[in-house]
């Protein structure tokens, strides 16, 4: 019989996430802040819950896939959360981005209720998503990771597992400190090369060339020289997660110098653009039109 | 007949270059200021010059390959310098990196001895000169690269025409800019997760199956995971050339935080070690021994 | 008829904003995370009550003064907190410094009991409160200041109103950040001057001439020459503050890049360093032991 | 008989020097790279010279006060420069701000010509040239500087002798390091005060009331509020100082944070602005209009 697995969140990551379950066989149950979103699911089969209390009461594993931290924080104890819902021997997974002190809150919620829980946030981004190809980042028990594997195999091809709770999101947090800082190097290499009069093209033809070529610099440069910047994983929240990062590490002692001075280059691009743009925006920093 | 090639600087890049200048058939004059590193070209048949006036006074083309602004300056207009012995009609190449301040002063001075110049620094590093698969960067007239090709061609595989005078060290200082700030994100993700209490070495077995995966990545973190700095490019270096990045961004008013910050921190490092090493070593800020 | 006054927490400032109330005569109910704390005042005639809720129930104005966000939230909405026994027309007075936002919402919880609040954080230090010469940073309604002007004017002489509710801490941040980067960039200018083989004093002695001269140096320059940090206003609420300084401009989309920077290098001296030190231990960053 | 002064640099400080030089009763030679500057003294008495090398050639004490140091090098080793003109036993004083490492190439050129040398740059203002109340920070032989007290003390009112050459530009380069800081420190404050909705006028008055107060703040905070920038001590010179700072710092491996920061921010702010500003217009990177 087929697992029953229930899904928090139908967002862009969340959605195409669920249909993969979906397409795999997956029993499901979805929710969603706004309930419109849930429509298509249940017209293909799916349950919708009323509560994020109610999918957890059905489902033996639950994944939540919201923004941020607050997010999770409301579909987990806000009224009628998760948590109070979850079955014993059941299994939390939470793919959102948020802190490791978080996740080991969460996880000690499970506990309580006798449920297990992993911390799984993902980098693919929604194209990974849609074909299936995400990457797994997991803390927590390692069986635990392999109970619910079949489930993760709807979504992702890796499953890298790294330590206890908050272990995912260490190093999900870690990636995207890379990711920020790669994209703002390469935003300031072009502000100098344009602001002294050349091509900024020709900056990127060399690179590609040298060491310094980066698989992410393949996909943000030509935004940047085109300065058009649909979202496909949102400027904000990149500055969301470089905030996870630096909370982290001054609760460590560990210094970051550059990602302290990064965040505040993000941070400026956020606070003077309406629109939502894609992280690569960073570069407005220094394209003043 | 062979062209006659003059080389000034037989260091670590200067030597295998030099080496495939015989190779290629050109007629070889070296200079370098401790005098022995020249013996062995004579041996293989170069002849060598007592100052480096009387290189350029033998040579069509003229090549200086040294290792900072002062170096260069000294071999160009010190006492019997390049600038003074060149012939008219000769082209001076400058492979250094330096500021593309100092470029231009060189084209100048070149132009007033009706000699023509290229900057012409170089990426590919030690394993790259060896090969003869140097990668130029050349600002200056288009005609004089051409002319001066079959030279090039001897060390580099790849020859980018990126602008006048200055243009190649602009473009260089870029590329050295992202390659700094890469291998520093590396270093600060690593002390996070490390001091978070996780492997380190995991983190970049993710890392190489995400959007964060990095050509440099992959040959400096090891080192760093190691703790051990052969030095493939010396942190001495990198720590100049950000100087050089951060002057010309300081004189034509574009605001470089995250280099800046990053610079303060090899800056660290140089002042704090004793032996010469790699700039990965720039994880040293963290690895308190 | 005296005025039944609350105060939520003895610490280094609390302990004496106490004595100074006792002794303009209020009638005094002390509660403290370590019972000990509370037993000098029994002993000079003040009640002690058993949880911060009975503290509330028994004051027209209830005075918190603890170390930091979480303290603050545990001691209003843990078991038994303040905000549950608040009577209606009491006045909540939050001399802790914390973020505006945490105040909102103590201001908001407040409403719901038909209670008043101020965030009323203070400057003076340990000095300015066993004199009764703090001075308070006030949000909130004017009308309530006014009311509780008797009480605050038993512990200082200056009270600003700078706002609505949240108001107080956001000046109150302000100003550290400002102290912050004051000795910071002291403890960056000595370790430049000492690098360079100079005498430290004479740096001093130069700066009290000139427009450079600032209350803090007066006060730090002394700690940073000796090496020694004895808590006068400690190092880790510093920083503490600094992350709450960043967390509001990060909310807004306000850059802070040398908050950002120095915030970093207090974290590094704080991850560094054992014993509990004053916040001029910064210096700590360059004088390596 | 009147020590015959010669004077290099006519400018916003060169100007006030000389005329109280003058109302001192030295005899007194000038020269400015724009002659117009040079008749009024003369109007006055003042003896006029068509080179540097000709005002050191009739001087006992040469005072060169201009603006950066590609300026001084000008003026000292350009064509005519006054290093050739220098007479035995005289004593050349540079008051402007540049590198120690130019200072101690300056004295070791005067040494050649058994001519002494000073680095004497000045802190005070405009306002202090023109009291005759500025203060000398001087490097050099502690002989020399007493032989030419009578000199400088028709300029200025204090004389720290700080070390051998170059100790005066050190300590001069350290205190401008923490006023562009301190000034920093108070725009990124009022952009969080103000970018929270308050009054920045309330920050000013409540951090005069506390440890935060510095003497720079009184002058510079109304600049700030009023967004008017009538240039004090210009924007352009406090970041060539940062720029001086910094090369110092990293020449001798001291890491200088929120040094770093502050300059980029300084540099962006420089970038964008048009006219000549004092610098408290470092605002003006919060201040988009």
């Amino acid at each position: 019989m087929a697992t029953n697995v229930g899904l928090i969140g139908l967002g862009l990551m969340g959605r195409p996430m669920g249909q993969n379950l979906m397409k795999a066989g997956f029993s499901l149950t979805v929710w969603n802040r706004t309930r419109e979103r849930a429509r298509e699911f249940v017209e293909q089969g799916a349950s919708t819950a009323g509560t994020p209390r109610d999918v957890a009461a059905k489902s033996e594993v639950v994944i939540t896939m919201v923004s941020d931290p607050p997010a999770l924080e409301e579909v987990l104890w806000g009224p009628k959360g998760a948590i109070e819902g979850l079955q014993k021997s059941s299994v939390l997974i939470d793919s959102s981005t948020v802190s490791p002190a978080l996740a080991r809150r969460a996880a000690a919620a499970c506990a309580e209720h006798e449920a297990e829980f992993l911390d799984a946030p993902v980098t693919g981004g929604t194209w990974g998503a849609e074909k299936g190809e995400l990457v797994f980042m997991v803390g927590g028990r390692k069986e635990v990771l392999e109970k619910v594997q079949p489930v993760l195999a709807a979504m992702g091809k890796k499953f890298f597992h790294l330590g206890g709770h908050g272990a995912g999101q260490t190093i999900k947090l870690a990636m995207n400190m890379i990711l920020a800082l790669q994209v703002d190097a390469l935003a300031e290499a072009l502000a100098l090369v344009q602001g002294a009069g050349l091509d900024g093209e020709r900056l990127i033809e060399v690179l590609q060339a040298s060491m310094a070529r980066a698989a992410v610099l393949d996909v943000k440069a030509p935004m940047i020289l085109a300065g058009n910047y649909p979202p496909s994983f949102p400027l904000r929240l990149m500055h969301k997660d470089l905030g996870l990062a630096l909370e982290l590490a001054n609760q460590i002692g560990v210094s970051l110098p550059a990602t302290a001075a990064a965040r505040e280059i993000y941070n400026a691009v956020k606070g003077a653009t309406r629109e939502d743009v894609d992280y690569a925006a960073v570069a407005k920093f220094w394209q003043k039109s």
